[in-house]
């Protein structure tokens, strides 16, 4: 035996031993084939072994067998109209779209159903398809629709080019063995290798990259090259195109930049945008979306190459970024509202119906995720869902609890992070990270509030209604430029009625903002607290958001302090974005004759000025109902203050917008401001008994009680006369320092950056 | 023996054959109190036999059991606080209004549990807080609130010093017996007496009508008289104050005549609003107010007067009643909006608990009322309550299912009626009423839409917050009759910007709309049509709204034939109110800069003008999504008609109305006008799976085929190029008569008032 063969030996060796320490991981049945031995099919998502267990258990694990059955329905309903794969003409919401979405949807169904009942007309089904777009697809010049930069072949946007392959190749795989060698040699060289190349090599700018886009790209072609047993081609997915001179200012639809530093492939879209606490830097929207091509290619890497130990990548960050993404969803499941996000998506999506099954059958079989599970009442037809099928069945489910929690952002968690604080029923969700790439919106250390899964301070989201035709085709509408991106669309500080970064993505992508201090030790007085110096050069915000809870309340306040501080004079606004009906001020308000517009440009020109109001030099108060409950948000005003009450909806020429309020206060000529406020939750109604209960707020004042460059204080002070006194030092975030202040000849001592006394 | 005697004995007799021919009553037990015989306490709504039967049911019949539970807690709860009294202050909404109302509701329920659990300590509670008003009533002045036509004491109107009356009667009866006979005379001749004669005799121009007012004072009166056994305060209930000398033309806060005709007392009060098909000309959401008083001094004069057959009333409108309001709520229970009416209302209130269990038991046990009862919850802590527990508990529950209905309105059901065409999930609730007194709206042949419990195309209700003390004092506001009442604000027609009958009251409370035809009996074509004649004088208006179930489509169709005829030359606006957000329209608008007022008067003022469009001389059609639904509104417009996007939301200085949109035809300087439109429910979006389906009209086209004196034709061309033809008789409305028009050389014939071809 040579040196080479015992090396080989022993590689082998090594691969077998990482195989079985690897113990998710369902041995690869050796068949034969041809003559030759193969690997088995189906082995990328459901495996061989997972087909003998399911079949084993089918009967006896309800939320599979309820699953299945409604597959089986929506598919035989599907083989009963027939195959319909038309020649692509429309955008997204459009006829064609929709019917090759429908289509590799059912083929990726039909062929688990093939292999869990063993009957032929799934794979049948498949295979006319299959042969369906392999006589298409050859005859298919570029997509007619221009839109899109990459614009694909079956769809607008090579984007949508990839989910087809992505779902295809798990179709494939499962009908793989019921194809003669001739078919699939037909299938691949006509069909699958073409479509490959043609997101990839012809589409550099949107395969070679680092986006949710190319991620599908990298996994569409992942899925193929794995079901192929191509490597060249899976190395292309994982690593990128090799020796691509691309240019580092183009830019996509959307702004964002094509490939600044030349990183590409799955590897790199699987580090730069996830955070090390699995924060997705575009939001939990397009975590979401993007979360599907990670965890099913994943999933496939781990069942096929198992050595790459892909779920062990950056400390299991895929892993964690399930757990992540689950924390960034309110109390009904709802994604919070970071970035570009639409409204009403949730971990009810399959994607996460996915994520969750395959993060329990290879993250340690969490019990908590059972009960997501469970909610989410279905599972995936495979070997994940069937364990998560059984742990239901057997009773392993914990409750999923959300804490409050700060995710990190960026490739080593140090820029910036979002910050929930949740004291039940509220949650605040507060931003101050990265930009976010092409989806990000520009709003820094900006905030939105939930209560028991409503929102009640509203961040916008986009200004697009995903695949509905009428509206754009679906796609993004300008408003989301002009509106829904803006600085004056969210809950923070507007300078001089500029967007942040001058609404630059160019700009806005070079900077994160800072956390200062993130401590929910005590349940009873959480804080967030973080700053940011770069969005207008020369002033330094600091923001810092506290939910208390009193024990003679039943919920928590949130208080918010933000700190301005600026080496010019300017004017500040700041908007509130409360959703529901207003139902008193403490203040008297002029309202307008008919609305006046607001500004120019930076979202200003899509604000309606209702009414103005003049401060009194006190507290304001704007007492609201939304979804029959009282909210109170009070604030500490100076007599030079203006109050705007506006709304949503100014030069909308197309009803693309909401037309929803907002309250800014606006502060002019000053450097440094402070804007100090609470919100309550503090009262319910009831429409069928008609009981209005705690109507009012609960608080007689807030003041700022001392502010200085290194301390600021308020006080709250209760209508029961019970007073709290909150500090916090504003350029000392070490938790184990001595502080004091004196306040009316009384001093306050302290360790650590705040207390609440 | 003398022939006195004799009648005496034969009328005694035949009192006990009444007697023991109604078989829901429960004999009254006699027992010797102080040594006299007399009828035993409880006797009222609980009655003695019925403690027993519910003591020995008890822990069996679980809706009754959680009930008794639930029950218990909250009246525990309130023990433990200890009695408060306090001096009356506020309005509604207000500390001592709520406290007061908290009160009574409190005794009652507490004054049940002591009969039925047996326990002292709720006797006491009742009687210590008895004491505490027998106390402090005396001392009293009219309350200091003055903005009622009838001040009350404990609150600021009679009104609600009569709902207290009506529960703490109750409270009273049950420990009537815990009382010694002194504690007795000393409530009844300091509290009771002096209580009933306030809200009756020093306050006639509250009792002495037919009013809602009226309703629950008279029964305030009636109630207390029973448990007293006084005869003359329950004639004083049954009949009103006679000899009473009133002003006609006296008025109440809400505009209504106090009393023109000089009837009154509880039977008028059931005689008057009630039509024989038990609708309740105010409207269902008052009806639901009233129903309480009604159903529950029945019950009572059941129990102690048998011998009136006060069930039996104008052919059982009592009974009727309860089955009215049930088919006058939508698929969810909530309360269609007929005249002044806050959304959410529904047959969840604890008045409808009453109700239905109250139907149940005096009205032979339709086991339909059991699925209602199911959905409540809930039952009433009595004989009745108990019957619907066991009936429950026996599974003797059927659906209670709402079928399209037509329900007269006026005393003789002669002056209009309600028309409900229901397809599932379609509701259309077409109103050509009679006015609805005080409460009533000016909107003659208006109507609204619901789509499986959700308000599509909505009637605005009131504008009013009830009982929310920030808004007014929890009072109708003054838009309730600048905007809510007016035509403008409904889903029908306006001439030259005026109101129907001028938006006086004096006017329109003498007039009503006549049915034409209502047809229901092809489930697919169901027909409801009214003429009027008296809003604009000189202007006939015929309005036929069609639900049109195809079998290719799953939804129905709505089809609205608006025909207006004038001796004068006029300007028509006719607004639809469609809730949702605008998806797209067919016609090119401009959006205006900033929005206009639409006018000066009649409600106009309070609509904002977004954007004008001019017809094309086709269809309009304007498409929106509301609650992730996809809806289509077609209508035939003429080149010369003007196409208004609205708002809600002008002249609102304190942003008391909900800013929701309009779209509104108009057409000027025509004598004659016919107004066609269509209203399709076609499609649904799933944000989760970002799905949109059928979101498009599955019409082409509509168009008016035919339209003389006689008939109209309206062809309806499907986008599938179906044709339907749906024609009308204009002036014939017998059944059974033929007819033929010819169209296009071809003659179509039919027999009855309409036809679809």
């Amino acid at each position: 035996m040579n040196l080479l063969k015992v090396l080989k030996r022993v590689s082998m060796l090594m691969a077998l031993l990482i195989m079985l320490a690897c113990n998710e991981t369902k041995s690869l049945k050796k068949v034969s084939v041809d003559g030759e031995t193969k690997v088995s099919h189906p082995s990328l998502i459901i495996t061989a072994q997972g087909v003998e267990d399911i079949r084993n258990n089918l009967g006896s694990i309800p939320i599979f067998d309820k699953t299945l059955e409604e597959t089986k329905a929506i598919v035989d309903a599907e083989i009963e109209k027939g195959i319909d794969v038309p020649v692509p003409k429309d955008y997204s919401g459009g006829y064609t779209h929709e019917q090759h979405k429908k289509n590799y949807v059912n083929m990726q169904k039909a062929g688990v159903l093939y292999q869990i009942l063993n009957d032929e007309k799934y794979a049948k089904y498949v295979k006319d398809m299959l042969f369906a777009y392999k006589n298409l697809y050859p005859t298919l010049p570029v997509h007619p629709q221009p839109r899109s930069y990459a614009r694909g072949k079956l769809f607008w946007q090579c984007l949508n080019d990839s989910n087809w392959l992505v779902y295809t190749s798990q179709a494939y795989d499962c009908i793989y063995n019921y194809l003669s060698k001739e078919e699939r040699d037909d299938l691949e060289i006509t069909l699958f290798k073409p479509f490959a190349d043609f997101i990839s090599i012809e589409n550099p700018q949107f395969f070679n990259r680092v986006h949710n886009h190319s991620t599908w790209g990298s996994v569409a072609v992942g899925m193929i090259a794995l079901v192929m047993e191509d490597d060249s081609l899976l190395n292309r997915a994982l690593y990128g195109i090799k020796g691509l001179d691309m240019d580092p200012s183009m830019k996509d639809n959307d702004g964002g930049f094509i490939n600044k530093d030349g990183k590409a492939g799955f590897y790199a879209n699987l580090e730069e945008p996830f955070s090390p606490d699995g924060y997705y830097t575009e939001g939990p929207y397009y975590q979401r979306y993007a979360s599907y091509p990670f965890l099913i290619f994943a999933q496939a890497l781990q069942n096929k190459k198992p050595d790459l130990g892909v779920f062990k990548f950056k400390d299991s960050v895929l892993l964690k970024s399930v757990n992540a993404l689950l924390n960034l969803s309110d109390a009904d499941g709802d994604f919070f509202l970071l970035n570009d996000s639409q409204k009403g998506m949730s971990y009810y999506n399959s994607a996460l119906v996915s994520a969750v099954d395959i993060a329990y059958q290879f993250g340690g079989k969490n019990p908590e995720l059972l009960s997501i599970a469970k909610k989410q009442d279905q599972v995936t037809l495979d070997d994940a869902g069937l364990s998560v099928a059984l742990g239901i069945k057997n009773d392993l489910e914990k409750p999923f609890v959300k804490r409050s929690v700060q995710l990190t952002d960026g490739p080593n968690g140090d820029q910036g992070a979002v910050g929930i604080l949740r004291k039940n029923p509220i949650e605040v969700v507060f931003k101050y990270t990265a930009h976010g790439l092409s989806h990000g919106h520009f709003d820094k250390l900006s905030f939105a509030l939930f209560d028991n899964g409503d929102e009640v301070v509203q961040d916008y989201g986009l200004a697009r209604y995903v695949n509905i035709e009428q509206k754009g085709g679906g796609n993004y509408l300008k408003e989301n430029k002009t509106w829904a991106k803006q600085t004056i669309a969210h809950n923070t500080l507007v300078q001089n009625q500029t967007s942040h970064f001058q609404g630059k993505y160019s700009i806005g992508s070079k900077y994160h903002s800072n956390q200062y201090i993130f401590n929910v030790s005590n349940n009873n007085v959480q804080v967030a607290s973080a700053k940011e110096s770069n969005a207008y050069p020369g002033t330094n915000m600091h923001r810092t958001m506290v939910l208390i809870q009193d024990e003679n309340y039943t919920n928590p306040i949130v208080l918010d302090i933000l700190r301005v501080n600026s080496s010019t004079q300017n004017q500040y606004d700041l908007p509130f974005y409360y959703l529901g009906q207003l139902m008193q001020t403490n203040f008297e308000y002029n309202k307008l004759e008919v609305p006046s517009v607001l500004g120019k440009s930076d979202g200003y020109q899509h604000l309606y000025k209702e009414a103005t109001a003049k401060s009194s030099g006190d507290n304001m108060q704007l007492n609201w109902l939304h979804n029959n409950k009282f909210y109170t948000y009070t604030a500490v005003t100076n007599a030079a203050d203006e109050i705007i009450l506006a709304r949503i909806g100014a030069n909308d020429p197309e009803y693309n917008l909401r037309n929803e309020p907002s309250l800014i206060i606006r502060k002019k000529g000053v450097k440094d401001a402070l804007f100090v406020s609470s919100i309550e939750s503090h009262g319910t109604y009831n429409p069928v008994t008609e009981l209005a209960i705690d109507a009012y707020s609960n608080i007689d004042k807030i003041e700022v009680a001392y502010n200085s460059v290194d301390y600021t204080a308020v006080r709250i002070i209760m209508k029961s006369k019970e007073e709290k006194l909150f500090v916090i030092c504003n350029n000392d975030n070490q938790e184990n320092k001595t502080h004091s202040i004196t306040l009316n000849g009384t001093t306050y001592s302290w360790k650590g950056v705040f207390t609440l006394i």
